[in-house]
């Protein structure tokens, strides 16, 4: 147990910026968020998954949506309060705690802000490792947890609670609500049980997320290394590409954002080119017509000088980004994990090959 | 308080169709469910709103969606479990009866079939005294109920329950999951107590619809009278056109059935033209380019030789058929009641002028 207060959340949103693997929305915007809650209410009680008694009713808050989207309609203060009370009830018992469901510049932020404005401690855990596109693709949901019963709540205090026969139709229904919506709002899914959440959960991911922000905040400071050669080693990255970004292509399309960002090499990849396709997070790498590393494992885009993570919303034309691959959590490598969210499941047309062995051959 | 069994379905089930003013679905689809449930489990009771105590749960069962998809995917069995379920445990107490939302072929049917499955008795009341497409579309929403806690289930068992701030806004989110979960689902909306159900409510619509429905099938039989001339008087309709139909426009659209149906003049009317226009319900009905009906006021087409209502389902070339019009619930008549049901709600470019009025100028 310990707290976490305002210079926490600065490195804990840098670090699951990175992990956001180019989704997971705006860290300036969910660092915003969580940091006005810790000013008004104070610091959160960051509990160890094993501090958590196995009966008590853990609950995961997040943003469902256009992370796009956010950053125009951004989040009330009464959601937090809504979606308490609409699980409380449901379940006729209190929330013990609330934890994120996955790393990345928003949802690793908006449950600090609701732990601290409900004055609830916050479990050092997610059910992804990184950030993901749809509401089933969560550890959990390879454990057979249900993500219902469901709660959801826009800004304007409209709610609803589902209850859902598969994960995907959970999927299905809350996005066609977030759609109306306006294409972004709070939920809060998977309730568990403290035993549940430890069988199954990414454990220490707050804090996994907090070291990995300190590491690039001081990535100039190390002895002995360049920078670059620091963040690599630090993160255990594969450096994927380094480029200058000549096109970026958008949709947003059914709450996504979609789109493939292209580079042209700079540096030791001179002459050479590249591109990255994403669904809110970074999908594929392909350097010269030759995919580099695909989904579970994450791609990271980050500055080539400061190694800050850019995400998907974040990229424009003329920006230096160095590409990076991080291994994804073992158990997305399952059969069951890569049919949850391996490549071909958002329709790319390759098998799914650890990015350490598609990297093993060198540059071709 | 009278028992409800099959005979009594029947001529309900058939009256209830002439209210739908073309909408509320299929009566022979309804009649089925409603059947089937009756047969299995024994008669309903009937109460009238006075015998329901002030401070009773009534809740009204409906279905949502396009009629015709309700044609296709049907209905299960353990939907109205569900709503009961969801709806008690939303309230801490048991629901007191079920009550019909809107007269119509299908939605005033299949309270009867809840009400058989589970016992309870159904109440004599509804909140359209007609049938409209959109939820928010009811008395009690001019006496400032509100939809929801709305709950919502499809036949595979799926569901959510909702609280919006308006109920335009539960119109938005339901018509949503509706859509998701294949354009018709089963939904309980308007849960209300027993003093605000006789308040607001179209008190004593199923023997009305009772009625209706014994006087069409005894048409032929009135002394007298021509059986056209017994089933205006009885229904005190206006004759507003008499035609074949020679050409029917449909699409399907946002769960709603979108329309217009063409009549080409026969008998008196030789020579003339007229057209009805629908969402769901019929709309407006045009005859020579004048305006002659529109909604609130019901616009019924029935068969010109049995007088049987024509659903906009069921519109075919070469049908014969009687455009009717009805004088709507006098409520729908007030300002509030034109803002949410008149024809420019529903974007069609003219004042409400009462049915009685427009009838006034005689042909032309």
């Amino acid at each position: 147990m310990r707290k976490i207060g305002i210079a926490e959340v600065e490195d804990i949103a840098l670090g699951a910026a990175l992990l956001g693997a180019g989704g997971g929305g705006d860290p300036y915007i969910g660092k915003l968020v969580a940091m006005g809650a810790l000013k008004e209410c104070g610091p959160v009680t960051l509990l160890d998954p094993q501090e958590v008694p196995d009966d008590a009713l853990v609950v995961p808050i997040a943003m469902m949506g256009a992370p796009t989207i956010l950053g125009e309609k951004a989040i009330g203060g009464g959601e937090y309060k809504t979606l308490y009370d609409t699980v409380s009830q449901f379940f006729g018992k209190p929330i013990y705690a609330f934890m994120p469901i996955e790393a990345g510049g928003v949802n690793s932020m908006l449950p600090i802000a609701a732990a601290a404005r409900l004055g609830l401690p916050l479990v050092d855990v997610d059910g992804m490792g990184r950030a993901f596109p749809e509401l089933q693709m969560v550890t959990f949901t390879i454990g057979g947890v249900s993500a219902t019963p469901m709660a959801l709540t826009d800004e304007k205090g409209n709610s609803a609670i589902f209850r859902t026969i598969t994960n995907k139709w959970t999927e299905e229904l809350a996005r066609a609500v977030t759609m109306s919506c306006g294409g972004s709002v709070s939920v809060s899914l998977y309730p568990m049980e403290g035993a549940v959440m430890k069988k199954y959960g990414v454990c220490g991911i707050v804090t996994r997320s907090q070291k990995l922000g300190a590491a690039i905040r001081q990535v100039k400071q190390v002895q002995g290394m360049t920078p670059e050669e620091a963040f690599l080693s630090f993160t255990e990255g594969f450096k994927l590409f380094k480029g200058k970004i000549c096109d970026v292509l958008r949709e947003t399309r059914g709450a996504f954002n979609f789109g493939k960002v292209v580079l042209e090499g700079i540096q030791e990849d001179k002459g050479r080119s590249a591109f990255v396709e994403f669904q809110n997070e970074n999908l594929t790498c392909t350097v010269e017509g030759r995919i580099v590393a695909t989904t579970p494992d994450l791609i990271c885009l980050v500055d080539v000088e400061t190694f800050v993570p850019v995400p998907t919303d974040a990229l424009k034309y003329g920006k230096r980004v160095m590409a990076v691959g991080l291994k994804c959590f073992p158990l997305w490598r399952s059969p069951e994990g890569i049919a949850l969210v391996g490549p071909r499941y958002f329709g790319c047309d390759t098998d799914y090959i650890p990015l350490e062995e598609r990297c093993k051959g060198g540059k071709d």
